[in-house]
């Protein structure tokens, strides 16, 4: 391998330093999981297939990474190949053998037309493989018996051409046949090539998870989970084919307490990584689907909520264009009048859906709900972070049945959404177990990491680097540092022996370049009088000192 | 999905007490890699496949998860395919109207030969795609002239059957063909198919990181790395298809006070897990190449080891005859004697050593190097491990060039090696850049956590469980409860509220079940007198007390 190797798109690698910043962001989030009684789940990389196949719709299903069948994963593929294969063949064969005789015919007549039937009948049911076979049996005997026919009548001298059967239509019929070979269709065949695949999002696994092991779970059940997912999405900035997801949701219980708890889970995580201004947005599916019920366009919901969520885009009048382009009256339009001006409190915001959504006994739940957990957020009070009603929020419509949260970084950093999250009433439906409501959020750790870098909110700390560097001056040195650098990391100090007797300079510059900030000089003195020169690579002071004040000074 | 939905045969599902027991593990792991200097980095799940292929053999490149390309993955398959179908069908009637002439002709005699010649070479090229085209083509013409010369020589009416030229000729052919269809060939697909491979260790994925960030590394460069890797292996008990390795390696130095560090850093985990008892053997690819020199039997470095590795398990005899069959002379043989009886203290073995090798230069250099690290060790001691010297050790000698190592569980515990590692020369020399020198041990996950798990070792504190559980009795209790939990979280205190106001038995059930020590009941006294009544689950015991004496109760 000439090249320099490289990794695949989407994909990166980290260094000490990103993995330990990444880490700090994991640890923060998990203490605090952990603190709000979340407890810690893992699940495999890769699922079977049809665990994921058809939970995420149409363009998920496309965005899933399969695995490859192991061994000779080709053989049932290559089985219907050979036959289909095999099954052309004989089309070719027989139709040749029927040319030719044809060649030898004159004027055929309405046997003729028959024959040009079988064969459209054989275009019509070309990926009928049975069939074919069936087909190709059949017509085996009649061809011959009416060749035979036909020679009798004509006798072989005669010769007229046949119009309409052209030489080369057997041709066309095979390009056409194998040119749309339904067996090396790729959306079907990877079925038959492929039955693991690698998860696109930890939601669906933890479903997986409840069902197979709901006897041995005590419910309510709050996990959390973070692990890498994967998908085949076209790589772009701040977008990866493999990203961590950190998740915890709640399963087995409907209580609005939840909601409340995970809105102050965000504020302890966003507080305790000091990003102070987040914004933590909620709305609430029964509010959208009452406002729709009210504008008469309970059966637009979605077309509705996605043109209500690019308010903040594209402005009042073209979001009025747009519903009024999916059918949403005019009538129902001018309803919606009030939502356009909502502003204000939490508080007001509430009194002005009343008045929208007195007729629908669904927007008054949701106002309700909306209600309770603002409430009793205000009575607990957030440290860092701010509560907003959003009513244009509707992320995931399909997917959420009541609380739908979403997290703004700080109006200073440029960045889409740095959490998200809702209820859904039927989580483990998918696998069979009915009743069972979710509720849980997720932190998107890239572009938490991000807006940390932006605005230097990294500890200086972070990076577990080396503290105390020494000199290697020879081995009986080596060896006496050693036995002091033992006793360092006893004592939780980060140390390490230079490994070859090198110059002195090149050691030095090592540490410089690692940004050691301490280096410790043992030579035949030192080892004398059991001492150590320490050296501090910032303030360039140097001490001869005993093991005692070298672990002291070293120790963070 | 009717049926319980599983996970892949190999993986595994860890519930929250088995990841909290993953992560003490890894986590005492973490801290004493740090503490010896070593940092982190990551590398993605998946590396290009050529990244990956031809590293490990022909049996480790059989054990490679391979991942589907994305979109219509089977377009160039596909290609192959339809050509490689019509040509056959061109084959197919090109045959079928031969032979329908032959029917008719009289005594072809060399001509006939000619074109059965003619087949053969088809058959033999059958692979080519390109000649099969241009003999298609050129044969075309071929036969038909000759198919006309035969009809004017011999008149249309003659028909005498030609023997051996059967009937079902082509039928034949078109099986065979078909059968070892090269273009759908799985081993040859694959690289058609998939571009992608999960990783299968951390070593090569390392080796490629090295190589493609060498300008942006300090070396000696210490690295460690705990991630999971793939292997499509035949799942057994305690072989999985997803599994963790922990890696610790440096690249860039050459120094033996590396293979010191290595022993101390096993032992400082051991110890730091408190698992006594653990041997840490060691070998040198030097000793064994010496012995093989000395004995006569250089070439037959393998075959000697591999028989030798299994002096434990056959016993003396069993070696020799199997290193007489792999053709080892019996002087040789002879010359082994003292191999078989070394015991006692790693000096002794060292003397026997010497003795047996005062001949081999690289004999005495393995033999060199072995002393300087056990008396490095001896001075510096171990904690609880043991070093001891194993000449039988052989483990992926392919590819060690200097020390092998290998950890033993200790000896009550049925286990194979817990840990192995070792110098490999040559680490970055399969990407190109040459002359870098690594040496690297690992720490086998999922044994040390069964070894643990067998003796009882893991802390109890070792589950991050919920520390209290207070009792909902209502909206105005769960508010004012929330408030006292917030303040519990805040320091450290795993808290949490049962999230609905459900029968009293059914929440202390759930503080049963889930095994939560403290439980806190609020009520109207409660509040008013601002306390609360803190149950003890374990004792029973009941107080009222108040916040600051509830903090100071449940914190750990």
């Amino acid at each position: 391998m000439a090249q320099k190797p490289s990794i695949p798109k989407g994909t990166r690698d980290f260094n000490p330093e990103q993995v330990a910043k990444r880490n700090y962001i994991f640890n923060t989030i998990r203490v605090a999981f952990e603190t709000f009684g979340f407890q810690p789940i893992e699940t495999p990389s890769f699922e079977n297939s049809d665990t994921l196949m058809g939970k995420y719709g149409d363009e998920g299903d496309r965005l899933i990474f399969k695995i490859l069948n192991s061994g000779d994963y080709l053989k049932d593929v290559k089985n219907d190949v050979i036959n289909s294969a095999r099954i052309n063949a004989s089309f070719g064969i027989c139709f040749e053998a029927l040319r030719l005789e044809l060649e030898k015919t004159v004027n055929i007549g309405h046997r003729y037309d028959q024959l040009l039937n079988s064969f459209s009948s054989v275009l019509t049911n070309r990926n009928d493989t049975q069939y074919l076979i069936r087909f190709f049996e059949k017509t085996k005997e009649e061809f011959i018996s009416f060749f035979e026919e036909i020679r009798k009548y004509h006798g072989e001298e005669k010769s007229i051409k046949i119009i309409g059967f052209k030489n080369n239509y057997y041709f066309s019929f095979f390009k056409e046949y194998i040119s749309e070979l339904e067996i090396l269709n790729s959306n079907k065949t990877v079925s038959k090539i492929s039955e693991k695949a690698l998860r696109y999002d930890l939601t669906v696994p933890f479903a997986r998870y409840v069902v197979q092991h709901q006897n041995d779970i005590e419910f309510p059940f709050k996990r959390y989970q973070i692990q890498p997912v994967w998908r085949a999405d076209r790589p772009q900035k701040g977008r990866f084919r493999e990203f961590f997801q950190c998740d915890a949701d709640v399963v087995g219980s409907k209580s609005l307490w939840q909601e409340v708890e995970f809105i102050q889970l965000y504020d302890t995580v966003f507080s305790a990584l000091k990003l102070e201004g987040v914004t933590i947005k909620i709305n609430n599916r029964k509010i959208l689907s009452g406002i729709a019920e009210v504008i008469g366009a309970s059966d637009k919901l979605i077309d509705f909520t996605v043109a209500l969520d690019k308010l903040d885009k594209i402005g009042e009048e073209k979001v009025k264009e747009e519903m009024r382009a999916k059918g949403i009256s005019d009538e129902g339009i001018s309803k919606l009048q009030p939502l356009f001006t909502l502003s204000g409190s939490f508080e007001s915001q509430i009194e002005s859906l009343k008045s929208i959504l007195n007729t629908s006994e669904e927007g008054k739940k949701g106002i309700e709900e909306l209600a309770f957990i603002n409430t009793a957020i205000t009575e607990l009070g957030l440290t860092t972070a701010a509560l907003q009603l959003d009513v244009t929020l509707a992320r995931g419509l399909n997917y959420y049945t009541g609380a739908i949260f979403e997290v703004s970084a700080p109006a200073q950093v440029k960045m889409g959404s740095i959490g998200g999250g809702g209820r859904y009433d039927d989580l483990t439906g998918i696998f069979g177990m009915k009743d069972v409501s979710g509720v849980g959020i997720s932190f998107g750790l890239d572009r938490i990491y991000l807006v940390l870098e932006e605005l230097g909110l990294f500890p200086e700390t972070v990076n577990k680097n080396v503290d105390v560097l020494f000199i290697n001056f020879g081995d009986k040195e080596a060896l006496f540092s050693l036995k002091a650098i033992k006793q360092l990391r006893s004592q939780g100090v980060n140390a390490e022996l230079y490994p070859d007797a090198a110059k002195m300079k090149k050691q030095m510059n090592h540490a410089n370049k690692r940004a050691i900030p301490f280096v410790v000089l043992v030579g035949d003195q030192e080892i004398e009088s059991n001492t150590y020169t320490l050296k501090n690579m910032i303030s360039g002071e140097q001490d001869k000192v005993s093991l005692e004040a070298l672990i002291a000074q070293t120790k963070k």
